[in-house]
């Protein structure tokens, strides 16, 4: 298994498929010989190497784990010593634009199964990576039509043994499904933190002091990496517009109701959207834990953590 | 120590006074037989009572932990009968209003110190409380110009004997404070939940499938008490659209950023609010665990609750 890339996707995939057994040989890719020594201080792989032709040779599954900006150069880089055979796959947010720029490079006889696990802390790096992290998550598969079923089958059997759930869609309708599950709400997040920070009338000490109101929930997802989340909004453009068309149009409804002082339009929605959390959580997506099981008590200043 | 109004705030309340020795008696008011009764089977107070004017004789603080919306009746029904020399506060979101609607009723020797602790989760109702909710949390004291110095006093002791810090403000700067660092995030979070549960294009199973991309960390504080929302944006409007306005002009810039592609932009602003996460952990308000601790690995499908 060759994985380019070993920040905490990467790391995660060569923690998990080492516990369960998955490969018998896993080399890690990095461009930067910082990122390549502190995997290996981890552990996380067999081999390291920042040459990514080099590691797809003799690799029956390759896994793309850089941000999606990244992409193109890589499968240029790799396209010409991939062994027929072999599982091409990736860990993308985004999945039209890896079909568009990667899938013609791939050549024939290479399984190209572009994949997303929908799995993530907001941590970035080798040392974020953790074997749990895709136990119960669900992740989704977005092979081209007429692609080989054996092929799919084994990189479905790969995540499953990881503990996934695995969910095969096209990679349209995947772009329209992360777009507001997942990349409006960071556009949302990262948006409002912002506008909290260049406030004049109240001070950077005041949104700090007083985040536990429900601010802090959103610097979660604000703290994501930079990079990654800047391709995501690269490369995902149209299905994000839209679906920020969408939250846009809802906002100004909401400002609406705001503005007349309509109390029961208020009451509605608030009603509406605590249900939903309740099947989520009833789904085995999201903990039912109080304040998503924060310490409570005692949890004084925070010791710097080692990155 | 009178609780009018015995949720997740006011049953806190009764169990960190209860804790820490803070109050003799402890008195719960509800309007409804059934929240009574529940209270009584959790043991949180010493007498119960649907007549507020009842509970308020004889007591030396006197705490409104109604919705915002009922504070004017509750006010109305109670001021005959507060004692003299007795502290009267609250623990509404919204600061200017209570000023406002309650203010004018407080005869005159009573201590009237509008109060808001930034602590809760997203449950509500009396079994809901915890005795360490406040712990580590502000509060935050918006009294008048004059109030009674040894009075404000008490009361800091009071919260802070739970283990609460305090600050003192006035009450039109805390109303934007709390707007930004509070209501805006909640308006925000109930929005997109709207929004996603709306789509025609996107069904509401693939939703909840796929809501741990970050959709779900926003369904958390928009399962938020939807009567007490309600009444925290009836009663903070002008704050909050103000609010709302600056973080609406921040979106339209952001949206510009993603349909031009602008990657420095994006990169630069997702940079910038990931150091305000760090800053509100080291301030200890926020945990340093990956995705808020919550658990990885073996959370399957949860037993329902017990409410």
């Amino acid at each position: 298994m060759a994985l380019i890339g070993i920040g905490l996707i990467g790391s995660s995939l060569a923690l998990a498929a080492r516990r369960h057994g998955l490969a018998s040989e896993i080399v890690a890719v990095a461009r930067q010989q910082a990122t390549l020594d502190e995997a290996r201080s981890l552990n996380l792989a067999d081999t390291y190497t920042s040459e990514a032709a080099e590691a797809v040779r003799g690799a029956d599954l390759v896994i793309l784990c850089t941000p999606v900006g990244a992409f193109e150069a890589v499968a240029n880089a790799i396209a010409p010593h991939l062994e027929p055979g072999a599982i091409l796959t990736d860990v993308g947010s985004v999945k039209g634009h890896v079909h568009r720029v990667v899938g013609p490079l791939v050549p024939e006889g290479v399984h190209f199964i572009p994949g997303h696990p929908m799995a993530g802390t907001e941590h970035s790096g080798p040392s974020a990576g953790f074997a749990e992290l895709f136990e119960n998550r669900w992740c989704i598969l977005t092979p081209t039509d007429g692609q080989d079923r054996k092929a799919v089958d084994r990189l479905i059997g790969f995540w499953k043994a990881m503990g996934s759930k695995v969910d095969l869609m096209g990679h349209a309708h995947h772009d329209l499904v992360v777009a507001i599950t997942s990349h409006v709400p960071h556009l949302v997040a990262y948006n409002i933190v912002g506008t909290a920070d260049d406030l004049a009338t109240v001070s950077k000490s005041e949104v700090i002091k007083f985040s536990a109101g429900g601010f802090r929930d959103f610097t979660r997802i604000a703290a994501s990496d930079p990079v990654m989340w800047r391709d995501v909004f690269l490369t995902n453009r149209d299905a994000v517009l839209e679906m920020l068309g969408r939250f846009l149009e809802d906002l100004a409804m909401l400002q609406r109701h705001v503005r007349n002082g309509d109390g029961p339009a208020l009451e509605a929605l608030f009603t509406r959207t605590r249900a939903i959390r309740r099947s989520i959580i009833d789904a085995g997506q999201e903990t039912a834990a109080p304040d998503f099981g924060r310490p409570h008590g005692g949890e004084g200043p925070a010791e710097p953590p080692s990155r």
